[in-house]
Formats: C-alpha cells, structure tokens, sequence
C-alpha cells in the first residue's frame, strides 16, 4: 500500500474531522504533524504547502487542498462505497449547510478564544472577545440540538461526514467553558461518537 | 413559470451572489426581500424560514437550505447545465475550497466591521476589531490574488458560482477601507464580472 494521500494535521485542531473521516472511509493515508508549539505552521515549509498557515491540509496526485468543509465532501465522494455522504442533491446540500455553518459560525465563535489576536491587537479588545466566546457557543449549539440530529446521526438515520465534523467541535466545548450536559442529544452524540473504532484509531 | 424556489435576499450582502448564480443558470426563483433596516431577519416570521437570523435562505421543495457555499453548490449541480461547477471530484473540492475560505475568512474579517457587536460587548473592543479589518482582508485578498484567478475565472479557464461569490466580496472592499486597485487580478475580475448579464439583472 502506497498512500497517495497525505494529510497535514495537529492534534486538538478541526483537522481531527477530517482524520476521522479518513478513518471511516478506510482510506490509505499518510500523516504529517504539524507542530503549533514551535509554529511550524508558519515556516516557510509549511507555507509551501499550505500558504495560509493553517491545518489541516489534504495532499492529493492532483494538488494540495484545503478547508475542512472542502476535503471532508472530498474524502466522502472519493471513497463513496464508505457511504459517508447522501447522494441526492438535497442531502448533499444539508451536508454542505451544516458543515458551513460550523466552519463559517461555530469554528469562528470558538477561535475568538485562542486566537482572538486575529481581530484585534490589542490585549483589553481580546480578553473581551474571549469573554464572549461561552454565549455564542452556547447559542450556537442551542441551534444544532434544536435543528439538527433528528435521529442517531446529525443528517438523521444515516452517519456522514458531518458527525466527524460535530464531534470535533463539541470536544472543544469544556475548554470554551460550555457544559455539553445542556445539550442532551449532542451530548449523546459525543458519547457515541468517542466509541467508535474509526474514532478511537484517529485519537491515537 | 411558477417557481419552485424562493430566494430570501437583501441587497449588498453575501446573499447577492446567489441570485447571480440562479440568474446565471436561468433558474426560475422567486425573490423575497428581507429587510435589515426594519431588522426583519430577527422577527418571528423570518426566524421560522431561517432561524439562524440570516440571509441568504432557499426555499426548495424539499425544504429551506441556508449558508452560501451550500446554496451556491446546490444551484450549480441542480441546473447543471449552465456549468456553473467543475463535475470532478477534484475539480469540485477546490470550487468547495474557494467558497469555504469565503465564508469562514473573508466574511468573517469583513463582519468585523458592521457586526464587531458579535463578538465583544465593549465599544472599545468594537472600535480594536473594526481598525483591525483594513489589514485583514488585505491579506485574504493578497492570497486571493496569487493563488486563484490563474485565468480569466477563479477557477482558471471556466466560469463557476465562486466567480459570483468572489464577485460579492470583493464589492465590499471599498466600504472596509480597502483599494481594490491593489489586486489587479480581482480588479479586473470585478470589472468584467459587472459587465456580464446576469450579474446586472441580478444587482437591478
Ligand atoms: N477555515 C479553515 C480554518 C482552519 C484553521 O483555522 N485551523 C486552525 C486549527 S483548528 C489552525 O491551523 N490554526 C493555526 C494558526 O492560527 O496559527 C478550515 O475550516 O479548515
Ligand atoms: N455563514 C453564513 C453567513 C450569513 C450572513 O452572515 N449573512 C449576513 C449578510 S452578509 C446577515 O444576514 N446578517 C444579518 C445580521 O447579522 O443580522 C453564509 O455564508 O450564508
């Protein structure tokens, strides 16, 4: 077995989504670490592979991609017999809805913690960014248990790669200073999530 | 003609490159106007088509869709016709890369501007996110500049729905006190982008 895959990953990070689904699928893969305590992130090796300075990034035979949404829709549409994706163009849709929004709103309210230098520089400015970060995290998951997991799995009865992409961010709750407890099915869904082989393989 | 799809919009924001992408594929939709002066995004009655309080929102058959990547890749594969997507897996994970890093980074650094209140309380903090924006999307559209567009279209050789998204925020760049002279790239995809049919029917 030859990867053809690589993937540039740090432990604790969104790239966790993209390693479980990678997992799920069975795919073969190579993993690259990239070190955040000594900013690997930002030589110039790095940026040589992913110019914005970020994980995670998937190497492909055709080119580097990134964007977590991106290579999640990816992994599941190249390893289709995995059936990590719907393949209606609704579904398909509600997938893309749902993994924007946790990119685009859930992700962003989450980095104002730990990365609140992005917006502003100065220090007053972060600390009252940060202070917001448990109430829009918490509205944000109010909105997911209301709207979605109508049924085991985040799109409904089927798994995709969406509940990666969940458990990744739910994980991140304790550290924001959120009770996942407040949300009975995402809470549930953390739990079952965290026992399953594909998961366990890419915590390890 | 009796259209299958509605379009909530409200002109000058992200909602207005997908009703490009629909007047692009000549799709029949139906518009309806939400009005952020009156901020009819937060009254009950658009709260139960889009809960999150936000535009865009597609009504379907099926049901309401929001965020837009997902509109924009739902509107490209459902009229396929008008190629508004690559049709490869490759292809289409870095249409999907595109509009991700739109609405996750861009959109982002922009909303700092008129939605600081977002993510701080404090008016000074307001004040240190806003200064901050200038620089932000300078860099978002410095990378934008060297590493899309490597053609007449964001993609390269053809046309697709990230044209129409990139199109929208790079309209914003004037208001977030940027010279869009500085990217002659995008400037010039802006330029040409205006000049097209469906974009000026879409702006009326
Ligand atoms: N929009 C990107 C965001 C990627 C991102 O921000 N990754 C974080 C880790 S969760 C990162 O690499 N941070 C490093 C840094 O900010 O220096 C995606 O969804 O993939
Ligand atoms: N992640 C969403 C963001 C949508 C969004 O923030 N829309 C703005 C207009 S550009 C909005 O509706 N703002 C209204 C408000 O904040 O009250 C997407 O990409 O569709």
């Amino acid at each position: 077995m030859n990867p053809s895959l690589t993937l540039y990953y740090t432990p604790g990070t969104c790239a966790l989504a993209v390693r479980i689904a990678l997992e799920e699928a069975n795919a073969p893969y190579r993993l690259e670490r990239v070190d955040f305590a000594s900013q690997q992130q930002r030589t110039p090796e790095y940026l040589a592979i992913n110019p914005k300075g970020r994980v995670p990034a998937l190497v492909t035979e055709q080119g580097v991609l990134t964007e977590a949404p991106a290579l999640l829709a990816y992994v599941a549409q190249r390893f289709a017999d995995a059936r990590l994706a719907p393949t209606d163009l609704f579904g398909l849709a509600r997938l893309m809805e749902f993994n924007s929004y946790l990119s685009s709103t859930v992700h962003i309210n989450h980095a104002h913690r730990p990365r609140a230098g992005r917006w502003a520089d100065d220090a007053e400015a972060q600390a009252a960014m940060q202070q917001k970060v448990p109430a829009n995290m918490t509205e944000n998951f109010s909105y997911i248990e209301h709207h979605y997991l109508n049924g085991p799995w985040v799109l409904g009865d089927d798994y995709s790669v969406c509940d990666a992409y969940l458990f990744t961010m739910s994980g991140w709750l304790k550290s924001d200073g959120v009770d996942i407890a407040q949300f009975p099915k995402v809470h549930d869904h953390h739990r079952r999530m965290s026992e399953r082989a594909a998961v366990q393989r890419a915590l390890a």
